[in-house]
């Protein structure tokens, strides 16, 4: 049986755009993993609760169910030791963990400002309303607020970046010569920013631009997924 | 023949401050490989000339001479496979790199405005002269200027650290279970503040605090050092 993976969609159906699914959708790939997604909007709590939470990823895996991004990695990871490892060794695993926070502490927020008003008119129409009114009551302030004067707030955007550009000068991809799940945390950032928006966020000659595009260049299921490529 | 290290030194000869230094010092402590440091100023330029650039970490070990903190991590390790790892294996090298750019490009930039006048209180009278010069024209401000409102700039730094506290959050160590080369890059940029400053930088409470007394409590060379403990 397929592995089956529960992925944010917008309104269309095949515009996938969460950080987190995109660390798996990549994981997988990593993997050689055939997986069969499931597009799914913030609202629909019921389809999920079997998971016994209302977020995903969710993963089945036959009998199985697994929700967070980290825990499916690692439960990918030990299932199948003789597919690509997406840690290059157990030992590995805990460097990443300082890779995820960062960019759940650092990226994530400050792709934030940036983009929340092209993913919000990405949605489905029946996510609008709860989207709004959760993101605005986390933020303190509207969307439209939120990204306002975009145009400045890049540049201190592309300053956060700093540590991922001086890494990225040094090697082809965080985990060197070869890109492993660490380098997946964050092109997922990336990935919800291109699946969205618009608006430029690199220079075309930063190293962090030329990174995505390797990473684009490797993975069809990136390349070809819809988004911008700006 | 031992190793010897040229390691920076305030007025006090065994005041030993260079955030680069303290990684190589507890990478040896690691290693358990024993040293002779030398200390070291600024303006002893050409007391290192051997080395052919000018400044410290430099290691001699017999007919080697060795500069650069990640050049001379790397040298230890594959002169002593035999030794505990400082990596835990070859491939995890890269993600070290990104713990490394994270703290050249925000840590010590962040800890310098809260930091310097005290380090240059703890200085030799000939390097200080030198210290203000090279330091105000990088800053384009006084050092004093540069650390004005320390008690309102921590908070920020406090913030910066977000992605090291929620990694402690999950893990002893930023290697896991048990500290290596990646937590002494980080430790190290909080050695070269307790060895000069009495300026509080961390809540007793707070992830990253416990994190480093944890440290301090494996590394006598670091606990023993002349510094604050704040």
């Amino acid at each position: 049986m397929a592995l089956i993976l529960y992925d944010l969609a917008g309104a269309e159906a095949d515009r996938r755009f969460s950080p987190y699914c995109w660390r798996i959708r990549l994981a997988l790939a990593h993997k050689e993993l055939a997986v069969e997604t499931m597009p799914w909007r913030f609202t629909d709590k019921e389809a999920i609760a079997f998971s016994g939470q209302g977020r995903v990823p969710v993963l089945v895996d036959a009998e199985k169910t697994l929700s967070g991004s980290w825990t499916i990695a690692n439960y990918l990871e030990q299932k199948h030791p003789d597919r690509p490892s997406l840690f290059d060794g157990r030992p590995r695993t805990a460097l990443t963990r300082f890779i995820e926070s960062w960019t759940d502490k650092v990226l994530l927020p400050g792709l934030m400002p940036l983009i929340l008003v092209d993913v919000f008119a990405h949605l489905h129409e029946k996510d609008r309303a709860y989207f709004r009114s959760s993101r605005e009551q986390r933020l303190g302030i509207t969307l439209e607020a939120a990204c306002a004067n975009r145009d400045e707030k890049v540049m201190g955007f592309q300053q956060t970046l700093e540590p991922l550009r001086a890494t990225l000068e040094i090697q082809s991809f965080l985990a060197g010569e070869e890109p492993n799940y660490a380098d997946y945390i964050v092109f997922g950032g990336f990935m919800w920013a291109r699946s969205t928006s618009p608006f430029k966020l690199l220079e075309k000659d930063d190293p962090v631009a030329l990174w995505r595009v390797r990473l684009l260049d490797r993975f069809e299921v990136a390349r070809l997924a819809p988004g911008y490529d700006t």
